[in-house]
């Protein structure tokens, strides 16, 4: 169930998309006894004002006695900006309504116990299925220490990422690259494989129209193959580029990308020989990366999905048949029992241009300890 | 452009919808000229009254000055029934109005030139594009001495039809499964490769909810691989088995199969080893079929799209993921260049319960030979 008001402070929290990470997406509406809105606000970037201090301090006086829609739980801890606890107590606000809990160990819980200690009513749930939904690489990101993994596709009307003598550019419309270019812009980071540098040398750069910074670049290259002249070097992007790889990668290698203004980082490998993905996840974390752009190829996204660290699937899909028994599928690797197959649910197909564009996720995702739901 | 009354006449003609082959559907609106409609009909099943007739046996007397409505050209010569232009001239209608001509060799014309010289008016074309669509099989079939042919694939998230190890029972939901047998019911023929009998050994019935005949099973066997006791030959169902073979075929096999009640035909061997697919469509046209689904596998797909004799595409996108390099497509063959691939037109994209089922058409469909937009 979610209220109109909250709906709309929803709305609100959304215009940050692409701009508040590490911070979370939020919104607030503050409602009089009348049910007028006195105020609105949302968290616009980073360091800048949060959405319930934002609110408040348009509404000043009129805030008394209002109630107050907010996405998430208030922060009660001093970051950047002080505690909205102390603020929202200050202007007489009488009732808090609260989408979802922040799940953040620096903050969690803490709010809504410092609210009510106060004498302020708080009632949690209101619109936490949407709240979760918007905020799902946040609370990811705070709850397990990795970031929201989307894995991105196109491929043809039979299933070919590349023709038999490997020609993939481009399968899809100009509308589909544009697609794509958004999912740059609305992640944190973007990775491909070696192979993928190696083979396309992509500049992993936002091509967007629309106003938004490039993603960090990641590459998997536990050998150290990719040459420091790739385009992920290039200085076109103030967006640093991260490379992790093993002992096995030759040091005068790791020198060289180092040159080029690379950032090497070490990992463990797993049995299988590829590198440890939750080894990279978690430092990604560390660099307060919450999403995640896996580009593939075929065997980074089969790595990814073995070890249950994908979430989301968008793919694309293009109107022609490429066909050939070699030519390669989306998922490599050494492939699922039917019976023990990774399972998803479609989100949303719709055309674009004269492609399509699926997206499903995967059934591991909002498992028990994703709890926004708790209720006082 | 399409009227009103044309388009209340295409909807008519739906209802005949798996029943009227080898005629077309037809569909007859008779209009007075104060624009009521007198009297509607339709060609419910091959042998069975033509939609002109039905309409005009219904009006009657009141018959005379209308406009007649009608989705094909009425035709001019005795088949199983008299010819419908006879019955138009007599009953004294005033005006017809014709969706598109009949392609049909033994009509083509006649009908719209027959009506002319009795001196009643005639106008082509409205709600061409929809007649054409409506009986795209029939018109194949009249113009190119073959079949429509679909081709339908059930595929994974990520492009495989079955997992490595060969297993791909089932990868879709009921939902999806029903809408397959709907396309069995709607086809006159379905045709499979001699690895599908003996991978899935299927019965190729209809075993939908609705009130269908079974689909001419047609199986494509170059070298006398499937057992007589395949599941094709059993006799729940009243439909002949055509099995195409070559020469190199045992001829005990052959004997076998027609004990099992199958029927043999030869057809040669193009120069990659496989059936010659014009031959085959060549005598399924003979046989009066005028639209067949393939049901794969790979191979017989390739085969059918590199000898460019698909029309159009079926898909099923299931939402898991099977992955493997060796996990196999829904086309194989050599493949085709970025360059060269053969390109379709997606026509339609839904939800079938927790899948996504995708139409499309192959570009080399509606070429300039067919010519039902001949105005007058």
């Amino acid at each position: 169930m979610t209220s109109s008001y909250m709906r709309r402070a929803l709305a609100l929290a959304k215009r940050g998309l692409g701009h508040t990470s590490p911070n979370p997406m939020v919104g607030a509406v503050l409602v009089d006894n009348q049910g007028r809105i006195v105020a609105e606000g949302y968290h616009k970037k980073a360091g800048s004002a949060h959405a319930e201090a934002a609110a408040l301090k348009k509404a000043g006086e009129k805030a008394h006695g209002t109630t107050l829609y907010v996405t998430l739980e208030p922060c009660n801890h001093t970051g950047r900006t002080p505690p909205c606890t102390d603020a929202i107590i200050k202007s007489g606000v009488q009732r808090v309504v609260v989408a979802a809990v922040d799940p953040n160990p620096y903050v969690a819980g803490g709010g809504v116990e410092r609210l009510e200690a106060a004498g302020v009513e708080v009632l949690v749930g209101d619109g936490a299925e949407e709240a979760w939904e918007l905020n799902r690489a946040f609370f990811t990101w705070s709850q397990r220490h990795r970031p929201w993994v989307t894995l991105k596709a196109a491929m043809t009307l039979d299933g070919k990422v590349a023709s038999v003598n490997g020609q993939s550019k481009y399968l899809t419309s100009e509308a589909a690259l544009q697609h794509a270019h958004e999912l740059r812009r609305t992640h944190d980071a973007i990775l491909v494989g070696s192979s993928t540098v190696l083979a396309d040398n992509p500049s992993l750069t936002y091509r967007g129209s629309r106003n938004g910074h490039d993603p960090v670049r990641v590459v998997l290259d536990g050998r150290g193959r990719i040459p420091a002249t790739s385009q992920v070097f290039q200085n076109q992007s103030h967006a640093p580029t991260l490379v992790f790889s093993s002992e096995d990668a030759p040091s005068s290698w790791e020198r060289d990308i180092f040159s080029a203004g690379g950032e090497v980082v070490m990992v463990g490998r797993n049995p299988d020989g590829l590198l440890d993905l939750s080894e990279v996840l978690g430092y990604l974390a560390d660099r307060h990366i919450l999403s995640l752009l896996v580009e593939g190829g075929p065997t980074v996204h089969a790595s990814f999905i073995q070890h249950q660290l994908a979430d989301a699937w968008v793919g694309y899909l293009a109107p022609l048949i490429l066909g050939g028994q070699s030519a390669p599928s989306p998922v490599a690797g050494p492939g699922f029992d039917l019976g023990t197959a990774p399972r998803l649910t479609m989100e949303d197909t719709r055309r674009l241009g004269p492609d399509i564009v699926y997206e499903a996720r995967f059934h591991s995702v909002r498992n028990e300890d994703t709890d926004v739901y708790r209720t006082n």
